[in-house]
């Protein structure tokens, strides 16, 4: 399984987020909550690493956190904020 | 396992998903959540990727969003709204 | 795994759904949620392309749709109306 | 992984299940619901072939269906009806 | 992996299984519901054959079945009632 | 995958529990249900073996059970009593 | 699947973990439960070991823990508190 990167292809889904590193994202988890901040890595298993992450249910602020590495199988999606 | 891609011979699912790549799609979520949008890639686990999402529960938008990026688990099903 | 397909001998699950394409069935999910169409294609995983997809909860008519492909891990059961 | 199938030596859950084909069975599955019908056949992740299919909770016979496809992963437990 | 079975050696849980085929035994599983029985047979998975099986709630006998083959994954534990 | 066990390493989870067989722990479940006894084994998937399995919710006891096997799917956390 | 680690290169999330050990940690799981504790080992699984394990819900401290075991799939996130 190969993923083509020149610029007319589409990029796979986990190419993508591999090419956003450093960017600003917004993780929803199942459980409807939301993780923003830098994500520093990413694997295949969508396991991440995010770093001034703010906790937030719907529009509230939760919470702020340093650094923390979010366990793929939890996440609904990663929104890409600086990419659009 | 190939999928035969000739007119006569019915696609595999993922096959029929690759190749409607750019098309405007609703994928619903176990937890009733529907995003429409453009998909812009789509791999075998159905980790997809959703440009100009729109997030809706039932008629009602809830919000739009930039470029998303689907986790495959927890999808229920993906309509293909232009391909009818 | 081979499956024999001579008129004796039974259908293995997956050989059946095989040779059911282009037939109308009924697919519940395990949300209680029920679609009825034609069965376009289905792989190994029960993902499947439902045509002329109609969502029912009960015998409450839900909603219409055209093309639909399912993920086989929410499926719990496909029912082959045409079959019997 | 070999069977041993001499009189002598007890059965494997799934040998047991593949010498009970066209056996009338009863299949509870996660939900509470059950179904009761002849296992045509079945495979190795228990995704089995009901015929004549009948949909019950508790006692009540809710409704009778031709020929299902049950995916396995929803199985509770199978009874043998016939073997008794 | 092997699995040492001298008698000063601790036993694998699976081996344990194996070693206590045809002894009495309450299967729990996650719904809460217990069934007691002869285990006739069990696989790596968990997947096990009862005979004369009963159904508990708490201590409600709810229902007697001849032989069940249970399917592994529902499994909470398993209790060598013989074997204390 | 080695582990190294010399007594300035770290040891992994799994070499952890390998080196405490035989001592008391309690295993928390994800239905909040703990089981304190003696680990006699545990394999790779954290399926154990539990002697004079003593059963609780919270503080309270509700069953005292010979020896039980624990599928590991269902473990929440192994807390090593006399470790500490 | 190699992680380079040099400075430059941002780490991959399980790579950023096993740089972490002997840190202090919380470890959020899906049922809001939180530990804290040092982290004394952890594998690809996320399964880890805790030193000195706190358990809280929100800001309440429930309970002190010596050393617990972990099993990585009921893991949401997991925070680095002295790293940042």
């Amino acid at each position: 399984m190969s993923a083509n990167s020149s610029s007319q292809q589409p990029k796979r889904p986990l190419t993508l987020l591999q090419k956003s590193l450093n960017q600003r994202v917004a993780v929803r988890l199942k459980s409807e909550i939301e993780y923003k901040g830098v994500m520093s890595n990413v694997d295949s298993y969508m396991n991440l690493i995010l770093i001034n992450a703010e906790e937030y249910l719907g529009s509230d602020l939760l919470a702020n956190y340093g650094k923390v590495v979010i366990r793929g199988n939890n996440v609904l999606f990663i929104r890409l904020i600086k990419d659009f």
